[in-house]
């Protein structure tokens, strides 16, 4: 799993730990089928001790003279029924001949995967989405990640008004955390860490309360509920008012990411929680190396969010770009992709011939290079040995950077221990585009701009330049924007490929949010570590709570809505045209137009999904329906959808505004034909009439009946197929396009994507 | 002359320039009689012209083969009568012959000598001199200085009403800056060069305008008038909302400082002009090495000036703390002594074990320094030599300074080149608590302090610690404030003696305001320099445009009053008090109680000098007497009061409202008597009695007649003499103390220092 940047120290003891764990008890997480809960019992809770306690080994001990048998960790309630518990292999074994036992699983760990992006995305005071939501107000959003830093100004909470009765959560007291922090943004704040306890008996918890120690969590719920902060930045760079999505809308926290590890016990137990407050939407940026669903608590406990009408929204992860690297594939839950914004962090160059380059640049101050000589020495500009750089004069120089001399990073590093006073990086390597570890005054750019550098520098009797840092630029250059970051994950979702994952696509790429302000989150020189209130971090993390921000505005503007209609509503109007006015594009692979696999229908919309038209709404049977027909066990299928429902209607077709194809590139080439139906719920103000228009996929037909669909009022349903006739390939190929029911007279268009794909990676 | 520290290599421009000049031709500036100009000429500039063309030696040719012969610099016509020119010796010969002479002497250069002062000051907006004055509204301060620059938001002009018709100043174009950068807040700009060029020929201005391509006229301007401006700091430290002391007074800005060099008579053509364009205060903060009042060009224009009802406020120079430094002794102007704040910059040390010690620092971003390891070892502790630390480790360390190892900007740069993460610097300098140079995250601490620190690091088997930076303190710890600053220049005044010199302190240390945003004003290592749009400086420089703010706002409330009136409502209302109710110390001088020859009359308390009851006002006549008094030739004397006035009447006794008695240490111990009449107004609402009490002087007796003063109405008069008999000292002792008039069944109280001393240092 790919971590965000700054914690790598972190992944690596979580993995020593659980290989620890793993060769003595272990923790396993045990579904429970509550249905079969004799009616002796007042609670599951007394039902899964009792269980444990029957299977316990009588007159065992443990080396160190302890009682063993099997431990406790959680019992799940609401989201998911069952429980956590430190048990031996052969504890285990007894334990899947008791009653009602459906399911057990190894405890696995589980990882973490701001703030121009209301504008990007449309979010304004005047019109839309925030003044018909008021902002998301009243709106419960509950984060499930590394807790909080509750004195961050993004979590005062003016212009919020009084905590609603609904509210069953509460706000736990715990080390440097007392009941004072939580107030009317932070209505809730809990932590889970018996899991990680379990697994590591002997461990310490360093700061056993919601309190955040890492930063992420705070990013996350400040992106997705952040209240009004002005003047904020990152060292001087994306200056401005702070604000979430939804900035009115209220957080409950869930903290179950530990610097001791992290585990999906814990996790499930944070869900479950949230569930049990009250919850109306759930930010969940982690992930996890589970990718069956059965054996997945994030997405069983997903489905029992889903139930009580939560909407779930969950990071796509950070494994891109390669094609079938989304392990989160939850049908009942929404995937955000990562995409980048319209800003640029730079350094304004400027020559004393006049000369102006607009370089990248993230040095965190505001270095003083004005009119100072430029110096261009041939081997100099290898910038790659202490030794070369002995020799630097008091300048500014010229570092040319190619694979085999030296990375940017060691450049950077060997120049800032020389005597030169700043340095220009002439590089094509696009990736040090987003690095935010900048730790020596410089500006990197393309080798073209390098040219005429040089050129200035070499024929000029006394060159001089400056650099003008902490410069912010907003728009369409140097790169269209949202184009899908390279390290989003990419569909079709290993857990089932027939229903499209990522669904959607926000900004994730240097989102400015509230973090721990003791993180060390810069650098100047080799030696010297900076923090910040705000932090620019990157990665689907960041995506999916602008998705849950999203989520709260539409919850609060209708009120009335279904987890799905709320989806619907968002990849219905989802963009996929960038700022250029062309297909958005995809970093991972050359700036190719990016596919519904990697972006789902398109960048989020806001203001336009407030007023869809049209929806593709889902019921849990119609999820129970689509788990009953994917050919899992008995035990398999409960597990998921419990004993509830049945699984007598069993269909892979989902009422899901998306069509996915499938084509196995093994198999000869033919000829295909896949039938798809749907039901769309008419939400617009009253009568309408859609009449369909079809963006037409390479090598396929594809066939809409009817070609017009007639509302008399609100509410009513319609109902229309898609047949698509496709050829298929004996190599990966993946073919897009899409339909769009297009209100006549009128102003709603009701767009999904289209693809056709080989259903996982060779 | 002592330059403020961020300039010291363009002192040193100036110097060689200047000597380089004097080997050839010099530029003279020439005081004439304008009582005797011939009724022929038009005006003061062609009799000027007429003069120095008779004076030309016919035929002469320079070396390059132009026309040589006396050039005309600036001509004076305000403040001052006559003109600079470049002459050789000869020619300044003959013109001593020429009708209307006066005096010449060659020109010499001048020198450079901020904000929550406005607070310490009491300044506030529900009471006092801010709402009395509408801050300042409608004054025109006229800064003569290195110029401004124009776009820092302390000179934006919102809340500023329309220029006033009565303003004959204007905006000069010059090099980067059009006539668009005035406003209502910066009313006027110009430049004068000629001095520089003349004494510099080949000299090419880099900047011609009056840009500041220094920062230290920004500076002064927006400590005096500056608008508020939201969230500004140094770096972090000193964060808060700037503004000036009279927000809402207008600014005419007179470049006299250059690159290039600064000569007396460019200020003299600044001084002049703005005395032309109708400014109503003048804030001067310039240094210059003349010291007899007829040859100080600046004294002869404030005298010219104050004849006009313009206050003059000029710095008392920073070559403190010895006494009888005090070259700038000008009795019809107003000195400022420089006096320290109630804040204190400040990195909190917190050691593993708990204890927190707050130490200085001023490491120009926030550091990240938490729970790391504290490591001490004897012989590092020197911290003396890049050899000694190359074995520092990855830690905190601690750096121990004695006098005979390292200063402490040598050990902070070789710390800094370590592989050590910050450092503790165990100090007994207290000089260091100054320096805003601080470029490596680190804290200094007493001695005392450091024992603690070394005994835990020692004695203890993991020691931590953490530092957090960007503290800032307000209030009476560690020190309290105001405490005169060791460099402000001390009395009696090298002109005069007799008058009491300084008048006043204001707050001169660590004052945050406006800058030249290019400027290079701290560093990180060796080689990064950092530049910030508001700057923390030191120096007199920096109190006298908080006298000038405040005479602008006596000026507002009060437009009747001479500038003797306004210099004496704020000297018989300052403070001599601290904010610990003790007597103002001397930081020159191991915190010793500070004399009026350090501070003047105290701290400048401007809600006092508001309705200060009783008023010891002077007329331009009185002056004249004081002049005529000073044993100068009727050259001399002419040169100052020009024709216009008699010396009927001279007496030293000048109507101020401070005693000084003066003896020679150098003569036999003896008792003297010394007697001053004194007449007071009376501007409270109406009738008043007052009662004088004495605070005694060591070795003197005080008798006050009469001792009650009785006033039926508003602006009667009555007179009082004070005679005092003192004790005198074959050593240099000074003995001081005050009268006080109080009011009885009244607010007001009127107090004057008496000082006994000798005249000048041995």
């Amino acid at each position: 799993m790919v971590l965000v940047k700054t914690v790598p120290l972190v992944l690596f003891s979580w993995f020593l730990l659980a290989h620890h764990a793993s060769t003595q008890r272990s923790t396993y997480i045990v579904h429970m089928d509550k249905s079969s809960m004799p009616k002796a019992f007042a609670s599951g809770h007394h039902w899964y001790s009792s269980t444990l306690e029957s299977i316990k080994s009588v007159g065992l001990k443990s080396s160190d003279g302890h009682q063993a048998g099997p431990k406790l960790v959680h019992s799940y309630d609401n989201a998911f029924h069952g429980f956590s518990a430190v048990m031996s292999k052969d504890e285990q074994e007894s334990l899947r001949k008791s009653p009602g036992f459906l399911s057990a699983h190894v405890d696995r760990p589980v990882t973490p995967d701001t703030t121009h992006t209301y504008k990007f995305l449309g979010l304004n005071t005047a019109t839309g989405i925030w003044p018909a939501s008021q902002y998301g107000k009243d709106v419960i959003i509950g984060v499930v990640d590394s807790g909080i830093w509750p004195e961050s100004p993004s979590f005062r909470d003016e212009g919020m008004t009084e905590v609603p009765a609904r509210w069953r959560g509460s706000c736990l007291v715990g080390q440097d955390f007392n009941s004072s922090l939580c107030n009317k943004k932070i209505i809730g704040a809990r932590w889970f860490n018996q899991g990680v306890l379990a697994a590591n008996p002997d461990v310490t918890i360093s700061m056993n309360s919601t309190r955040d120690t890492f930063g992420h969590g705070t990013h996350v719920a400040s992106i997705a509920a952040g209240n009004y902060v002005k003047d904020v930045s990152f060292f001087g760079y994306a200056p401005g008012t702070a604000r979430g999505v939804a900035p009115h809308a209220r957080l409950a926290v869930y903290k179950v990411l530990w610097d001791e590890g992290s585990y999906e016990s814990d996790a499930l137990a944070g869900i479950d929680q949230a569930v049990a407050d009250g919850v109306d939407v759930l930010s969940i940026s982690l992930s996890y190396q589970t990718i069956d669903l059965y054996e997945n608590p994030i997405a069983i406990a997903a489905f029992g969010a889903m139930e009580k009408g939560i909407l779930v929204s969950v990071s796509a992860g950070n494994r891109g770009p390669d094609f079938g690297t989304l392990l989160e594939g939850i049908p009942w839950a929404v995937i955000a992709a990562s995409g980048t914004v319209d800003r640029w962090f730079a350094g304004i160059l400027t020559l004393g011939n006049g000369l102006t380059i607009t370089g990248w640049t993230m040095f965190p101050a505001r270095a003083t290079v004005r009119n100072l000589p430029l110096y261009y020495n041939k081997t100099l500009s290898a910038c790659n040995s202490t030794e070369l750089l002995a020799d630097a004069p008091s300048a500014i120089i010229i570092c040319v950077q190619s694979f085999d001399t030296a990375e940017f990073s060691d450049q950077i590093s060997y120049v800032s221990q020389s005597n030169a006073l700043a340095a220009i990086f002439i590089s094509e390597d696009t990736s040090i585009l987003r690095f935010t570890s900048f730790p020596y005054p410089g500006v990197v750019i393309t080798p073209k701009e390098g040219k005429s550098v040089i050129r200035y520098a070499s024929n000029s009797s006394e060159p001089t330049a400056s650099i003008n840092f902490q410069q912010t630029i907003l728009g369409k250059k140097p790169r269209p924007a949202p184009a899908v970051s390279a390290s989003s994950s990419r569909g079709p979702a290993r857990s089932y490929p027939g229903i499209l994952k990522p669904d959607i696509m926000a900004p994730g790429v240097l989102i400015l949010a509230a973090y721990n302000p003791y993180m060390s989150v810069a650098n100047i020189g080799s030696n010297i570590a900076l923090s910040s209130d705000y932090n620019l971090e990157s990665g689907t993390s960041m995506a999916c709570p602008h998705i849950s921000g999203v989520a709260a505005l539409l919850k609060a503007a209708h009120p009335e809505w279904s987890p799905a209609a709320i989806r619907s509503a968002m990849m219905t109007t989802a963009n996929p045209i960038d700022n250029t006015q062309k297909p958005i594009k995809d970093m991972g692979h050359d700036y190719d137009v990016a596919t519904p696999l990697d972006m789902g229908a398109g960048q989020v919309d806001p203001n336009r999904a407030l007023d869809p038209g049209l929806i593709y709404d889902a019921t849990p049977q119609d999820y129970v329906n689509l788990v009953c027909a994917l050919n899992y066990t008995r035990e398999q299928t409960k597990s998921i959808i419990r004993s509830s429902y049945n699984c007598s209607s069993p269909s892979t077709d989902l009422n899901y505004p998306a069509f996915v194809a499938l084509y196995d590139p093994l198999q000869e080439r033919t000829t295909l034909t896949q039938k798809f139906q749907r039901i769309v719920t008419n939400v617009g103000d009253g009568a309408a009439t859609y009449k369909v228009k079809v963006k037409r996929l390479k090598d396929s037909v594809i066939t809409v009946s009817p070609e017009r669909l007639v509302f008399q009022k609100k509410n009513e349903k319609k109902r229309f197929s898609l047949t698509i006739r496709y050829k298929t390939y004996d190599e990966y190929v993946i073919n897009h396009g899409s339909i769009t029911w297009v209100e006549e007279n009128g102003k709603h268009t009701v767009r999904s994507p289209i693809v056709v794909t080989p259903p996982e990676p060779s």
